[in-house]
């Protein structure tokens, strides 16, 4: 072994945290050495772009790894510009926290180093979960985080060898992979989730259906509670067996199983673990050892909303969690704030995006929660690119505290999830939401901003007992008075299936006034309509006339594309 | 005269407060009488929309006045499906504000009518500022304001009688309409302006010149700084003299002069009136005779940041007034905060918005105030649709708290204008800027927010003394040393102008570390890269080796198309 090489800053991970926190650094205390080690031959790179690129979106794999001047981010780049070295594909081995002594193999030659350091970083990041079912390892069944999973799924689409994919996980990278396969590629796709719904932890189940009902539009096929009970490596290709004995073979097996916290080097540090298994840190990013500080995806984070710890693995929060880490090194006091969790996916066509807890979150957590859904247009009906989306808000009927929101649709989402988690994290409540002024004109929002319309929700439902949550398939048909308050034109172009046994009486708003007669006061009524405005108003007219208990459909026929088949 | 019709809740004016209050009221005090007076043919039309109706984008007015499943928003409508009486094409020509009378007028028939009421709203709205300059009257000299003026631009427009117009203001209404004469019809198009800069009361003039240059490229003539000194209807078409003596002839004028609350009923009732011209509102909308209520663009309002009276003619403000309103007249105790102004326009392929206050408004009001100023990405850089905004942020050097933003852009500007909306209204600090955590995907976002940037670059400009703000041309060429740390084909394709006899040195940034010895100690350095990240690093690896003054070209070459005219 060489005598010890000493470098002020340690940071073990290249990808965004670890970088992220060097480059800050570096430019805080200019005359500190800072070095990264980083396994892999890439640094920097734009882990959340794989799909895109594995999907044709983008061209190159340069472009992920190159800045917007199409400069790499390689090691002389990051010495000569950011004045930091980095150590590429290159392991650490063994920490010492005691002696400030890191072992670390160069993988090339496999050569071993020593160094010392003063401060250590770890920002190790996340490994695929592990199947928790038997599973043979080959080139075609393999998971898809890592650049070289990208650039071997791109290779084999574009050399025909990948003519059918089964994606195990409807998660946020299973959900991008089988847009990845099914649109550009043209691939047979078959999306396996164990749970009852597409992205089971950030959706409640009606919203998850938006994204499904668009993915099966799109061809991919999707197999909802189903359980794998082994994926193996036959000669002809990879087979998966489900539970119940089915299989289903493919030229690929993609296992999106998530990931779990890359933890090893601080289980060997002797770091705290937390609840959720990533690295224990404090609002300032500090491990359980004062000296050594972690971000990124090996760390647990606070959930801002619930108080709850939480594990959420996004490069929006590892890049921020890697300034702070920079600024309390460089003696900048600086702390983290909880995270409320922001995301957005696109599913094809439709934006998906959630912030907060949703309906089943708050159920966990044993927060009194209650939710409003309707549809709307993003932009004023007479304009002419005027687009739908369908939106949930979750707050709490007791304090009327927002927890949550989560969004679908082609419409533009990212607006109100973005003012949302402004909102989550200034402990805003519905009221605000009637308060908040969005930027408008007729070409980018209506004068009434759907946030807005979701508060008068609530504050209807609170006030005037008018349900707007429930999907029509959970009402038992038979006890209800099912209204559909819509012009003829529209009922025949998006009818709205009624549960079984469910009458339907067609009053369009306009005549209802006149036509109260035909309703049986005893029992309940759901009135439903294209988006959910004129449904409110229909349900006012007869709430206002007497009748008990009326409910809105929430989301309306845009929102109740459900088909028959998933009725219970 | 008849008896006196008696109505609960008498609601002067047709567009958008009135018909708000007037629905909601119905809503909640359903046994109430409730009647609207609107003196246009037109009741609760789409009035933001008239521009594009003008241009094309909306193909019928009937668009504009149609529900989104079509029925068209007329008396019966509100009638059957409202439970609101409308009396339109009716005008109110006297209150008796103690007795609780209205006198009115049918205008098709011209009989009069008496009304007793027991409480009014007042949301009469706006009318065009009268020309401060001499102005003749005739068919092709005309506000733009109404849905008559749109009905004939479109008409005029269709049948080749509109091949030139000038416009007078570049304010909303006129930029507006300059997109809808330049862009699908061809019109050749002049955009008169007094000041020195397009919409002068909101955007800070280097945010304006990139709003102008769009204009300016999509064929648009723009006067600044030009005085009008009269409007003359000649037998040739229309003619406007210029201070100076020049002439504009064209076969339209449109005055595009701002609008001034309608405030004659007001004052007949004795009402008082705010500093800005607007009917003075407590926080409840009530007026200062405690049984009026008035809302809309007939009412002053309160600038959340600043805490001045303002005047903001906004659609978005006038339905949420309606609101307020209604609530009170229920019972229900609501207040109408104060407003943040957030705007969005689009000129041609920019979207230009802007919330909060302006430096040029902040300075008015004796705020201490700052700025950082850069361009963006709107996406990651590799992601193929990524578009380019340039933001600027405004915030109190003292307090760190935020000011306001302006953004302009073919990029998303949307979402950064209404979350500094919702951030301003929670009177947030620099620091909330970097805890503010975005929906993040690559289709949508780069997982750092331009917001995010933008409190990085506040926070050195306060801590390391980085300037950040100056567009290039307020610099004395000569005494700086001109730094651009781009790549030579970055400086070849989009060349920054220096200022005259500013010294220009070419540096790519990853060399910049071992070529420190090209500068003067003595002289200040400006640095400029293609949107300021570069310059950013640049100008702090020259800081860290000890040069004194150090700035950031604001915005980066995206940001300094200033033409060369422009010079001072």
């Amino acid at each position: 072994m060489n005598m010890s090489t000493y470098t002020d800053i340690a940071v073990i991970g290249g990808v965004a945290a670890g970088p992220k926190t060097a480059a800050v650094v570096a430019r805080r205390l200019p005359d500190k050495a800072v070095t990264v080690f980083q396994r892999e031959k890439y640094i920097s790179y734009g882990t959340c772009g794989l799909p895109y690129f594995a999907s044709g979106d983008i061209d190159s794999f340069q472009e992920l790894i190159a800045t917007s001047y199409d400069i790499p981010r390689d090691p002389e780049f990051f010495r000569r510009t950011k004045g930091v070295e980095v150590q590429n594909e290159t392991e650490v081995t063994s920490i010492d926290p005691t002696a400030r002594t890191l072992t670390v193999k160069h993988l090339g030659d496999s050569s071993v180093e020593e160094y010392t350091y003063d401060t250590l970083v770890l920002a190790t990041g996340a490994i695929p979960a592990p199947p928790p079912f038997p599973c043979d390892t080959s080139e075609n069944i393999r998971p898809f985080t890592r650049p070289d999973d990208a650039i071997s799924f791109r290779k084999a689409a574009q050399t025909g060898q990948l003519g059918s994919a089964v994606i195990i996980g409807g998660g946020f990278i299973g959900c991008e992979l089988a847009e990845a396969c099914a649109g550009l590629w043209g691939i047979e796709t078959t999306l396996v989730e164990m749970q009852s719904s597409l992205l089971p932890y950030v959706l409640d189940p009606e919203m998850a259906r938006l994204a499904q009902n668009e993915m099966e539009r799109q061809g991919v096929t999707v197999r909802l509670s189903s359980q794998v009970e082994s994926v193996t490596a036959n000669e002809d290709g990879p087979t998966v067996s489900l539970k119940g004995g089915e299989t289903l073979t493919a030229d690929f097996v993609f296992l999106c199983l998530g990931v779990t916290p890359e933890v090893s080097l601080a289980k060997q540090c002797g770091l705290k673990l937390g609840e959720t298994g990533g690295i224990l840190v404090d609002s300032h990013m500090r491990t359980s050892n004062p000296n050594i500080y972690a971000g990124g995806d090996c760390v647990e984070s606070f959930n801002a909303v619930s108080g709850r710890k939480m594990y959420i693995p996004m490069g929006s929060l590892a890049n921020r969690h890697g300034r702070v880490i920079a600024e309390n090194i460089a003696g900048n006091e600086c702390e983290f704030p909880a995270a409320t969790g922001a995301f957005l996916v696109k599913v094809f066509e439709r934006n998906v995006g959630a912030v907060g807890l949703s309906e089943a979150q708050a159920k966990r957590d044993n927060i009194p929660h209650r939710a409003v859904w309707g549809s709307f247009g993003d932009k004023p009906d007479y304009y002419p690119e005027s687009s739908s989306l369908v939106a949930k808000l979750i707050y709490n009927p007791e304090s009327l505290g927002l927890l949550g929101l989560q969004a679908v649709g082609e419409g533009d989402i990212c607006r109100r999830i973005d003012v949302m988690s402004a909102m989550l994290r200034q402990r805003a409540r519905v009221d605000d939401l009637l308060d908040f002024e969005q930027g408008y004109a007729p070409p980018y929002s209506d004068a009434m901003d759907p946030l807005y319309h979701l508060a008068c929700m609530a504050q209807a439902q609170e006030r005037a007992g008018i349900g707007f949550t429930t999907p029509q398939l959970a009402y038992d048909g038979a006890a209800y008075q099912w209204l559909d308050v819509r012009e003829d034109y529209e009922i025949e172009t998006f009818p709205v299936p009624t549960p079984d046994g469910g009458e339907l009486i067609k009053i369009a708003l306009n005549d209802l006034r006149e036509q109260l007669d035909q309703f049986d006061p005893k029992r309940p009524i759901v009135v439903v309509c294209q988006r959910g405005p004129r449904a409110y108003q229909a349900a006012r007219i007869l709430k206002n006339n007497g009748f008990g208990q009326v409910d809105v459909l929430g989301g309306g026929a845009e929102a109740a594309d459900w088909p028959k088949q998933e009725k219970k």
